[in-house]
């Protein structure tokens, strides 16, 4: 079952992470769009590959109207205003609300095909944007993709740990290593009289990155201007101190 | 490809109704719960089906640590406090943090014989809690379950309702009709200035049950107080207002 994609002759690529979380809804997408951002703020060549077939929204987050062009049986992928370099199969659809209503080998396939047909050029980083779950395509791209880290994010809520827990065990069986964990929407402050909201803080259990024993790489807040700018088109322009110092604090 | 499941003789169910979205963490288990807790307060027999069989958290809501039971080559579903009867991939499980990484054919099989080989009884309404995506799994269960109705759980982000309008077209795709729509998320109320919040409300554009016609079902809150009631397995001592409105109108 296990088989391994190859990058084309035209994709040099240095590091390709992983960033997952088993379960939806929890702001991954949006930080692999922030992390990117942050990374070619700092003069790093950064590509993301939204393997989210079915619910894709990295062309979303970066706003583009831009379609796929193809160029000698390869794909180029369409740029970001900061020249991040990203493919999506929202960007093969002619209406925006198109359903993929597809069964999983078309998936799977069209994944390869964004990884080996796509001409990535040369990259410091290649983020692959997981959809939830722990089933066919975050099992594919960990064993057939030349996958070095794996980023996982998760909400305070011991709910969601539990189910991102099985994240955590799928990256152990196919022996793939977690750089850590980033926590999303760990608070929220009123911005009328400053009272900071534990919002999906449920119990003092210890966290999965203390019952994993892995890094906890940023703690980010909700906060309610950032669905408002990267719904207008504006992602590029957020700045947020937990992603800049984790990427300030990461060994490039 | 179109193939109907048939219930078990001693399933007799008068009303089944999908919980879908096409979008992760929209709040859809937690919704699908609500409902079938204030339908059994009002004196209906509820069962929960959790198709979302790599992300199961239906049993985590109601907090059972109960193990399915077989009988006679039949499944018996767990029972919760109230008497609302569910099944779920996680009362499969020895530890609660295994992975299901299963390829989708066994996916699709499991949640057949969750539908065909449990022992239903008489319910007033089953509810099927969906995975996200318009999938596999979605797509079998609205083409080979004899769903009746389909509820849409979105929240008020553009982002958000882009991908819940796939959905939408999916169910149009296979004919089957939409009740409604619950949004979640709404708003968020400080509790110590009171002011109100719209923590995901992101521009003036119509929302998804305008542009598409439907209607909207309910509107509900992120109340702080619920993700710890929940996680600490309160969930049938929860009353919404929105929720309990949505069911006194609802023609039963």
């Amino acid at each position: 079952m296990k088989k391994s994609f190859q990058l084309n002759a035209k994709s040099q690529i240095k590091q390709t992470i992983a960033i997952m979380s088993s379960k939806g809804g929890v702001g991954k997408s949006t930080v692999t769009a922030l992390l990117a951002v942050e990374l070619s703020r700092n003069g790093k060549k950064v590509g993301i590959l939204d393997a989210d077939i079915i619910g894709p929204t990295i062309s979303r987050l970066f706003a583009t109207q831009a379609k796929v062009v193809g160029q000698d049986g390869f794909i180029l992928p369409v740029s970001s205003a900061l020249g991040i370099r990203f493919i999506s199969s929202q960007l093969l659809l002619d209406q925006s609300d198109d359903p993929i209503v597809w069964r999983s080998p078309l998936v799977l396939d069209l994944i390869r095909q964004f990884y080996v047909d796509v001409i990535w050029g040369d990259l410091d980083y290649l983020f692959i944007d997981l959809p939830p779950g722990t089933g066919d395509v975050p099992m594919t791209v960990l064993e057939s993709l030349n996958v070095n880290n794996i980023i996982m994010v998760t909400t305070p809520q011991d709910l969601v740990q539990d189910i991102v827990a099985k994240g955590i065990q799928m990256a152990k069986m196919v022996n793939k290593p977690i750089l850590g964990i980033i926590e999303n929407y760990s608070y929220f402050i009123c911005d009328q009289c400053q009272k900071q909201h534990a919002l999906f803080h449920t119990s003092d259990r210890p966290s999965i990155w203390q019952k994993y024993q892995l890094p906890l790489l940023a703690q980010l807040p909700l906060d309610s201007a950032l669905p408002k700018l990267i719904d207008s088109g504006k992602i590029e322009t957020i700045e947020m101190d937990g992603i800049r110092q984790f990427i300030q604090s990461w060994r490039f």
